[in-house]
């Protein structure tokens, strides 16, 4: 069979090198656009002439470019690893409390929630990732070192850590979730305490890492579920195609089919102005700039997976 | 780079052959499930044990099994190419009267047309297919000619027809596409007489091919825009792209979700049971089978999809 | 019992008259507010310093103010009269087709529509006017003799007729309207042909009355169901209680609440700047001005019925 | 001017009482009918072979029949109190805040927030009676004791109190409330801490009364403002009206339009089988029943009140 005129596989270690650095002084021109989130402070502090881009490959390697190693706040991108965890907790049940259907809504929208009875849309709206809390909660002994484990054992860094003082500003000004939570409650899709699911939730929202971090910390998804890393099967190859799937037409808010075009990668972006994506079958990915678009998205970190797929020939379309 | 460990260029040609062999008769073992569309009487008609599925690969071969041969409605698997068309007459223009962003909402709901004030969701649902049809009835002389044209040039058979009775009853018992098309019309966001809009839009549902035809005609969307039929090039590489990764957001009804997890390909469905899908940079696909699933996808085409890319390893994810 | 402080029976003609040139003077006053509907030429050539007011007694007197013999386009007034005769025609049965509940949605919304499965909330949005509209279709044998007639009849004036240019306009502009009556049809909840249906809607709409006819033509309201002018029981005491509790809670469009308090009785407002309210067990009352407040109500016309109820103390609240 | 064939006001006070005794003998031949409240014990417990229905007249008299000085949950009845008292504070400053108009929805919906941006509908849903409640904890110094101090004085009863049992219960059970509070507070539109705003409303809500104190209690609805039992101008003539206006077009939950045709006059419910109604400038009523009928209003309550419009010509209509 014919293959693609320019074929990624083909690609080399300094190609890539080349294209990430060519993508970091792209970015770097256009600091200042987006604006970053400002809804509690520690992230309305961060500076925005940050840029930073990092891939990691099954066999261990790293690429990287820009503030890779500056930390940040992953806020939702952190949906991405729950939803691994409730899956391995409860695998298939878990879609009779969430659906895995795009929602056409914003992420904080309740609208949906009350004409579908407590079952959101999917696991990437807040919604959604309540419910893989509640399940982690219900079903690991103790969650937050749970999570904690399993994001050190994937990027491979100990010092992986959430940030206190983050966690504790959601808490102090996160009335939509409070409302979104207890509104899950009243249908009876929550078994655990609203306060303790929230808790968890704003403190997976508040861990910290760095795009190299990141990049490694969802390479399985790009493996068949085998983790680099840690040498350990994460999930199944079919566990890691449904989240890849899911965050291809769920992982960007109500952005989803512009970044499917824009970008073509799988993808879950936060609001710190983190982003990961995957090349199925071929490496984990992570942007970081804090300026976001309109939709809440990374502005930069958008244009720079855009031109990643584009110079890469990478996009799965 | 490390390849995918069951790298699917390897695949040869017999390969392919026993793969869609092997479909043909795990698909065969099911004929009767499913539910054949029945809201007009030439679509209840069609006798439930029929199955066809044929790829076409951009150097021209076809590979085919079951009914590949046997024409059918292909309905709403049109809109792909009255996309194409009106993205040629206007360009990024058309953005502006439709959105690309999954609906979460059914096919033909009205909801969500109210509160974006006349601008549909995608050109998938059937307010978007209209604004497509618009646009082609002001952009060319002779709506119906240009996309008989395109659809004989597309797939290389000068016999590709329309089914006038199809279009008739179509057109005797469409009362929600008259209501979706006049709500539009109510917006401001259509420049042509509704009926006259409407009618281009049964005759391109009317359009009858076999899965052959269906899989050359998708072709150019696995070929960077060229169309080996006619050796054409249809659209930009951006623009099969843009296409693609609409198909995939928005191509299968409100099972878009499940659809990219299960099938793992772009693909627009109809209520005819036939499908298209596009293997990027690969081949295109048609498979058809009449018994719908409950989201209105053709239940046992969706099921060879799902094998085939499972057997060939072609998922995108 | 003790009575209310200020007995409005115990008003004399003379005071009906005193209050009803006060209003008309200060209304003059206020000429220009509000904004002439201009969807249609017929309508916005209307002259804006124009008002009318009447009311008429069960025993035959009538009492006006200012241009009270000015005819106009009723518009959705005429809701109230093809209400009355869907009751006649088919009694508690129209309850099955079209609910008795305020909306809370602007009165062409599609969305309850949708969710409601082609039920309309109630007989004065536009979707349950076409209700009614068809069900007359139904049931009498010529619907535009059958409706003129009672015009007429209830009016005491044989000379109320329709405006064909008005008609056609609506006719001509209508999308809307065509978008509710296809969307009713799709759920299986209109017998006649739509277009049929929507004739005759336009037809409803195009009456041209002026302020004593429909203050006569209302007056069955007010007197348990008989009709003054022709001394025919038109309803039941109990369908006139049902009609005037309707229009109290649906009457306005979606200021229904608002204007319960502001002028406290039952009315029915359309467009064309008229409105028809009811002193039930005393008084029919039509008011005329064409400016519209941002609800679609006569702004002064509103006014007007405001200082009537409150100069008189005739609110029913 | 003519008066009404059946003129309420000539009912001399032996009509009352057997008017009052026969609605009770009617009733109490249909005990069983409707479904208790159980989202709570307190509430699940209540015997349903129970009725109770007073009136109170502004000159002092009370009329009573069956169970009448029985007390019972109050419940969503209390929202006409706090109404008030939220407008003595404020004024017409509320309404920026909450609009007046009916909603179309369910009491305790979300949807209608979301849209309207966190602006509930009217006071009577659950989210109008938290601005209210809001807004009594802004400007009264001890709203508890304000709240209490005025329903005794309002009753007549200085031992009107509230039930812990029941608010602890509802405080426990009542996600969807804390939901719909979190929900106006990310939208700013609330003050105070969300708990203390829930506390109070629990508070309200659980408040004891029977019959005849609320009889008595709705009186100054019925009398331009004036409270007979304590003989202090409650608020304004056009207060009264203002909020009987909001009582007929919003004050039985989704049943407003068939209460206003079925029952007549201005009436609020509540979960506990309670309905206070005004007759205005005649009287206030109270009926109890436990059995709800399924859109959540007393069925029997409903019943009596509308045998009581019936034989005495009260409905307004």
């Amino acid at each position: 069979m014919r293959k693609p005129p320019h074929n990624p596989h083909d690609l080399g270690r300094h190609d890539l090198d080349d294209i990430l650095g060519t993508i970091d002084e792209e970015v770097r021109q256009r600091f200042g656009e987006g604006k970053v989130a400002d809804y509690i402070p520690s992230l309305a502090d961060v500076p925005r002439d940050r840029f930073g881009i990092a891939l990691a490959l099954p066999d261990g390697a790293v690429h990287e470019a820009g503030h890779s190693r500056e930390r940040f706040s992953i806020q939702s991108v952190s949906k991405v690893y729950t939803l691994t965890l409730a899956l391995e907790a409860i695998g298939e049940e878990l879609w009779k409390r969430v659906d895995r259907e795009p929602s056409g809504d914003p992420f904080n929208s309740l609208v949906q929630l009350e004409y579908e009875k407590g079952i959101p849309r999917n696991p990437f709206m807040n919604a959604g990732a309540l419910i893989s809390a509640d399940v982690i909660l219900s079903n690991f002994e103790d969650a937050e070192a749970t999570l904690l484990a399993f994001m050190r054992a994937r990027s491979g860094n100990p010092d992986v850590g959430t940030d206190e003082v983050v966690a504790r500003s959601e808490r102090e000004s996160g009335y939509r979730n409070v409302a979104v939570a207890n509104f899950i409650r009243s249908f009876g899709n929550m078994d655990n305490d609203v306060q303790d699911v929230l808790d968890f939730y704003y403190l997976q929202c508040s861990l910290r890492m760095d795009c190299v971090d990141l990049a490694r910390s969802v390479r399985y998804l790009a493996d068949a579920g085998h983790c680099a890393s840690s040498d350990v099967q994460v999930t199944t190859a079919e566990g890691a195609t449904r989240i890849n799937s899911l965050m291809m037409t769920a992982g960007t808010y109500d952005a989803a089919g512009d970044f499917a075009f824009y970008v073509g990668l799988p993808a879950k972006s936060g609001v710190g102005g983190g982003i990961v994506a995957v090349v199925p079958h071929v490496m984990g990915l992570s942007v970081w700039s804090p300026g976001l678009d309109e939709k809440g998205n990374s502005l930069l970190g958008r244009y720079a997976l855009h031109r990643f797929t584009r110079m890469t020939g990478l996009s799965v379309f």
